[in-house]
């Protein structure tokens, strides 16, 4: 098998050596450790299909990987096999950028790129790929595809499943889907390339993509509001979207303990309200327009927002510095959580309009069971995407006698609420390996049994990244297909 | 059987008279002609299973209809066996808008509920569905997914695709796929939804939506502007992507030869040229915002158009009415080109990039092989999508001896040219029963095995819709697959 893959990719193509293969066998947090027979590095989608054709043969299972930065463990290898115990493979040496069409407003890229790399070749020709994240410096686009991710801009933009023109994709058994051609239009039939958008590997191998560019920003405003409540920060939304929907960049909710922890935690924090607010929204809006009045934008609407009294104390950044000591809060947030303490984070999301329902009945749940907790709310309102945190001393977290067990109950009582609304328990985070049971059990049945017909549709024998979404073993495919 | 359908849907719900049934059988031009056993008309998704199930049981062909206003024959029921000539399954009845969420900006209807009645709903909460064609006073929404719907829009929009937030689907065998949640964000396995969007009711029934809404516009700018070719125009586009991508609602290029067919048959046509202009483009723009100086965008993106010789005379509106003279002519083009003669009609697309190229090409192609035929073009730029004309006189085509058959010769030269540039042979209008053949024909044989596979997956005994899209046998289907 070995001999075979170096005849296909060469020797720079394959890692044998146990230490080399270290860094694509462990997730990037070092908080789980797989096991594969080598690693595999193509350097164009024909190796690809070659590697695939021979691993159906070996029936070997494979493990795509991009820039691993997954929070799931989706990239993990771990076959259960002692006998097949799979190659990874790893797109990093697919790294062309293949064209930037200006016109057509299309990029078409390898899967291998890097998303800063991108960023930088479309700004060159004056466009922007509004995909941002915080490990865009590692990060690859068919990782990103593949597990269909969000980032910031998704109130604008959506995610990057919305910026897809198209697709590569090698299929299991070594066929090539080619559907590069990044058109506006097509009404030929079904779309197939949405199955593997967010398919985490299990379905294909993502090798190219032809992405969708958009016009640069030359103009934008940022605001802090005070708001009683998140019903009024839902009101306020509204408003604003009547009078400046698509320039709405962020629009972030924030609760009062959140910022708390902020300002107790992290330099340079300057709130400009008399205090900290119950509830707060920071908002930016940008425009490809310079001559945009988008501070006059903000204040009109402000304006309406208080005298309905859904606003109740702003601030408009007057400059630059303004607006980055606003954002710096925001970006803070992280930081300041590690050093209060053990958070539960969720990534549920429920409608906008479900966001203050939830989360009234989620701070009930966590006072009720989880009278330990303070509990953080930080929102990107305008997705419904809720990162709802339940936060605990480190005392009270290492005197626990079984810590995963305890923060599987604390999520699962989390996810219950987000169901009861209709909501998802992985907004943008995806399932990998860490939640396959969450998704059997609160997926809709005939959703969950045709997922699982998919999955026998194009990977019968279950050797793309198994275990990973889906039920690892064949047979347990089974049971639900039929 | 029909007992049993009764049974399921009332006697409000069933048509067995066979000059009642006539509308359902019938194309809405009176070009095809089909049949079927009777028409059921389900108030319910739950009728709609019941009635799935029976036909099921009882291996009935099912028909699913919607508004009945497609090009492509995709509505005419047509089983091709004498024994099971199957169901029309029409949507009418269940014409409910089952909510509307302003702040989440989702819309939640019935599949049978009429496009234009969607509008005066939304409208009236201050949000607009933005899809708009011709026969929106009667297309449902339902059949509207099913076949993509594009419209004027797309170019800011996108097809219905694009504003599909959910779908509650009724399966071949009756089980219900329910994904009205309406989520900005799920990142919990495989998208299915996109498999029913131009399915063109071959996978199963649309029976509820849940649809993006947009806030309304305030304001708007239109011009009309002479440029030297079409390689201009899309250098055009491309600067007023830059100054004004966002706000881009409308981007037209004409033929003078399709400006003159306007003129010498409608009535009140003006032209503000001193001649008409070999090649020109209708432009509109529209904010959300009343304050944004669009008409100084456009001025000063025609007057940098000048400067580099890609446009050479322009007018921009000074009035509502004058806008209403430029696209007065745009929107008699189907009825000055009726008078002229006969049209063979495409509806290509090709990257907006490719679009100059394709019209060269297309033109040597056509002078070449018919040179009997004057051509038009009139292409949304921004989507690529080029409707390419070959007009050819009355006394022309009246002495054809096989009339079809020289349609299709010239339908395939235009068809193949197009795919040389990578394009599509049907940009918005489908497949239905005219095109499956060139589906074949052109499609990647990779992206048509798949195609036949999810057919397999979703519909084993090809009762949904069967002829459409695909090939009518089951034995052709398997022998493709396999």
């Amino acid at each position: 098998m070995i001999d075979r893959l170096r005849d296909i990719v060469g020797s720079k193509g394959l890692i044998t050596d146990q230490s080399e293969m270290e860094p694509y066998l462990t997730d990037w947090r070092g908080r789980k450790q797989g096991r594969a027979l080598c690693v595999v590095l193509p350097a164009t989608t024909d190796e690809v299909a070659a590697v695939m054709r021979l691993a159906t043969a070996e029936r070997q299972p494979v493990f795509p990987q991009g820039g691993n930065t997954g929070l799931c463990y989706g990239a993990v290898p771990d076959s259960r096999k002692a006998d097949k115990s799979g190659i990874v493979l790893s797109l990093r040496r697919m790294n062309q950028i293949r064209s930037i069409d200006r016109a057509a407003n299309v990029a078409t890229v390898d899967a291998g790129v890097i998303l800063a790399n991108l960023h930088e070749a479309v700004h060159a020709v004056g466009r922007q790929f509004p995909l941002h994240l915080g490990s865009e410096g590692s990060a690859q686009i068919g990782g990103l595809i593949s597990t269909n991710a969000g980032g910031t801009g998704v109130v604008r933009y959506g995610p990057i499943r919305d910026l897809v023109a198209g697709l590569e994709v090698v299929l299991a058994d070594g066929r090539v889907l080619r559907d590069l051609a990044g058109l506006r239009k097509d009404n030929t039939g079904y779309l197939l390339r949405h199955l593997f958008i967010g398919a985490e590997g299990t379905l294909g191998i993502v090798t190219g993509a032809a992405l969708h560019l958009h016009p640069l920003m030359a103009n934008s405003a940022h605001a802090w509001v005070a708001v009683p409540d998140p019903a009024a920060a839902v009101a306020l939304l509204a408003v604003l979207q009547d009078k400046a929907g698509p320039y709405i960049e962020a629009f972030e909710l924030l609760s009062a303990s959140q910022i708390q922890l902020v300002a107790r935690h992290v330099e340079n924090v300057r709130i400009p309200f008399s205090a900290i607010p119950a509830w707060s929204v920071m908002i930016e809006l940008s425009s490809v327009d310079a001559s945009t009045g988008l501070s006059e934008i903000l204040e009109a609407a402000l304006g309406d927002a208080f005298e309905s009294g859904i606003a109740t104390d702003a601030v408009i950044a007057a400059s630059e510095r303004q607006a980055s000591e606003i954002w710096h809060i925001r970006h803070s947030v992280s930081e300041a959580n590690k050093k209060e303490g053990i958070g539960v984070v969720h990534d549920v999301a429920v409608r906008t309009s479900d966001v203050p329902g939830f989360i009234a009945a989620a701070d009930r749940v966590s006072s009720e069971r989880f009278p330990e907790a303070v509990t953080q709310v930080v929102c990107h309102l305008g997705d419904g995407n809720v990162h709802y945190i339940l936060m605990f001393a480190h005392a009270y977290w290492a005197a626990l006698a079984d810590k995963d067990a305890f923060a599987l109950e604390v999520e699962q009582a989390i996810h219950d609420v987000a169901a009861a609304f209709s909501g998802t328990f992985s907004a943008e985070h995806g399932v990998g390996r860490k939640l396959t049971q969450e998704l059997e059990r609160l997926c809709d049945p005939v959703r969950y049994e045709l997922m699982l017909q998919v999955k026998q549709m194009l990977d019968p024998d279950n050797r793309m990244n198994p275990g990973v979404l889906l039920p690892s073993t064949k047979a347990a495919a089974e049971g639900r297909a039929t």
